[in-house]
């Protein structure tokens, strides 16, 4: 029997951990994930400019979708009524969503938050909205996402002051959010804040430990703090955290932070960045980032990448991928994307496999070694 | 021995007419074309939104790119220089290029016209450039395609003195592309022009059909004159254009005008209505158009058509379409798309099962008294 069983149909079956760094499966109503996992963004109910079928063929496993976009359009009852989110986006495999705290607190301006939750006028048409604990549930169990996050509060990470008071509220907040959950098909996870500061994160992951989540997911990180201070956190936690349970750090997604992470006991990651990138003429590399625009790549008949295996790589020249970017066709997104995604995926894979095989630390070294750390785009150029 | 032979490696089996409608074959380098055949538009070397192997999913056969786009960008020389359309697009099927005329002719204002050819502004960036005849060749030389078209120009449908001097000017510039082909693996087809004057079109279709082209171009249509004035020029072209060569109608996408494009011996069919109409919320149906946006289809949980078996109409509701149409998402051009594509191929597939079978005249009236013409968008919203 293991310790998740009070959250079954939830269970987390940790195969392998070499150094700090864990192999697992998690297993859900809407199928295993195996960890560690890259999990594709698909903010409105859709992975910008892919279809299901592509993110299928990609070998996705668990997708995320935003609870704050969801709510305000088209609305969680509209999506429970056409048969939850799986039904709606036609993802049948595993979706996570977060609990919209991460956004309301992003719109600097126009929210006030309150012991009780936040309110906040809406993006799209200026309406007065609120989230609070209890809403923010009610609205993750219309959306019917396999794994939900407790509402919680991210200050900036540099402000000690703020991050004790959102790390109390989030606590708080924590509880209130276990109170109002009601589906048993669901599995909640806690969130850990506390800033840059080690014993305010210790406090937090105690703290939210004790609750019983079936996972635990390590908000407040990737949100401006360098990245030694993010590895110094991770490592904080590691010890901390409950070991039988997911780790899930929301919002990193590069891949030197995947092996820096999952180097540090990390399970799950999410982050927009390989489809925010695609848009941007930005590509991921196993050596860097590569920006598609660059005069160089067009009369270049290599693909991105030689080695790598993605559908785009198999078939479409730098040039060509040069061409739609120039001549403004929206298939480019679709073919970074593709590339950008599956660069992600096959990087745990290996990372899973590496662990697997106990030669985790070698694969790491080797991996950040021959990894040129990226500049922005614009310095690309 | 086919009449075509001299053409070879392209030859077209006429496999059965009922009525004026025809079932064919016509035989490519790139693959066989099973006509009547609609082909989807890739201007810029992408069918807009719509990778490769969703179009082989599809099922099409033909696509056409456009030799003004790819001469302006990324330039024809640097296509050829990546291996040719084929390879740079990876359309691995049959290629079809226009010959530029009809685009340098739309750009009134900008381009004079002259006995050797056009000279006209890029679109793209105001400088001067120029096509001929032989250019026209070069380019499409160049791009390789398997069909080919000659340089022609496109006067106003109604305008008689215009069209005796585009209609001389088509003819000559026919026998000049005729001279300039040197590639024996590309088919180059006429055109027949003389807009709604019925005297004219006997004669281009006479001339035209007296130069062995390996299948003819009907241009000169869909721009501008009334659906029976179209009906009427096929009818006339009909007992005129060789029959054993395949008739392409250029152009032309719409349900009703394949259907009747068919009736009147049409084999071949581009345009980019399906794409195009995608990108601005309209749904091809086999009953008309039905434009997703409308707040009918907000909490309405069937797809587009019921009968429909395309990969859309499989997975989505006409509530998750309308929402990715609110949000934004460029996810709706492709899903819109290949439903609009489907619609088009699957309706020539069953024209051509009607053919074979010898129940045409049946298939059409049925199909044409169930279907309503479409209204603009803007009256459907």
């Amino acid at each position: 029997m293991t310790p998740t069983n009070q959250n079954q149909p939830f269970s987390f079956e940790l195969l392998a951990q070499d150094g700090n760094a864990r192999a697992g499966i998690f297993h859900t109503p809407h199928g295993d994930i195996a960890t560690p996992i890259f999990a594709p963004v698909g903010t409105q109910a859709t992975v910008k400019a892919l279809t299901p079928l592509q993110l299928e063929e990609l070998g996705a496993s668990l997708v995320l979708s935003n609870t704050y976009h969801l709510f305000l359009r088209p609305g969680d009852e509209l999506v429970a009524e056409m048969g939850g989110l799986h039904q709606f986006m036609q993802w049948k495999g595993p979706i996570l969503t977060d609990s919209g705290g991460f956004q309301v607190f992003s719109l600097a301006g126009i929210r006030k938050i309150d012991a009780d939750g936040a309110s906040f006028k809406s993006h799209i048409d200026g309406s007065s909205r609120r989230l609070t604990p209890e809403i923010s549930i009610k609205v993750q169990e219309n959306l019917g996402a396999d794994i939900i996050m407790a509402f919680d509060e991210c200050a900036p990470p540099y402000d000690r002051e703020y991050n004790i008071s959102a790390m109390r509220r989030t606590h708080a907040w924590a509880e209130r959010c276990l109170q109002a959950k009601t589906r048993t098909d669901q599995a909640l996870f806690g969130i850990v804040q506390g800033g840059i500061f080690p014993d305010m994160r210790e406090e937090s992951a105690r703290i939210i430990g004790s609750y019983n989540f079936p996972g635990t997911a390590i908000g407040g990180l990737s949100v401006g703090e360098s990245k030694s201070e993010m590895h110094a956190i991770l490592d904080v936690l590691h010890p901390i955290l409950p070991a039988d349970r997911p780790r899930y750090l929301m919002g990193v997604g590069s891949p030197e932070d995947l092996v820096n992470g999952v180097a540090r006991g990390v399970d799950i990651f999410d982050c927009v960045l390989p489809t925010r990138l695609a848009r941007h003429q930005g590509v991921m590399t196993r050596h860097g980032r590569l920006n598609i625009l660059n005069a160089a790549h067009a009369h270049d008949e290599n693909p991105i990448d030689r080695e790598c295996t993605c559908y785009t790589c198999q078939h479409f020249s730098r040039a060509y991928l040069r061409h739609l970017v120039v001549a403004k066709e929206m298939l480019v997104n679709t073919l970074l994307s593709i590339h950008n995604i599956h660069t992600l995926l096959q990087l745990v894979r290996e990372m899973r496999q590496a662990i697997l095989d106990h030669r985790f630390s070698a694969f790491s070294s080797q991996f950040l070694a021959e990894y040129s750390l990226p500049k922005t785009i614009k310095e690309q150029a």
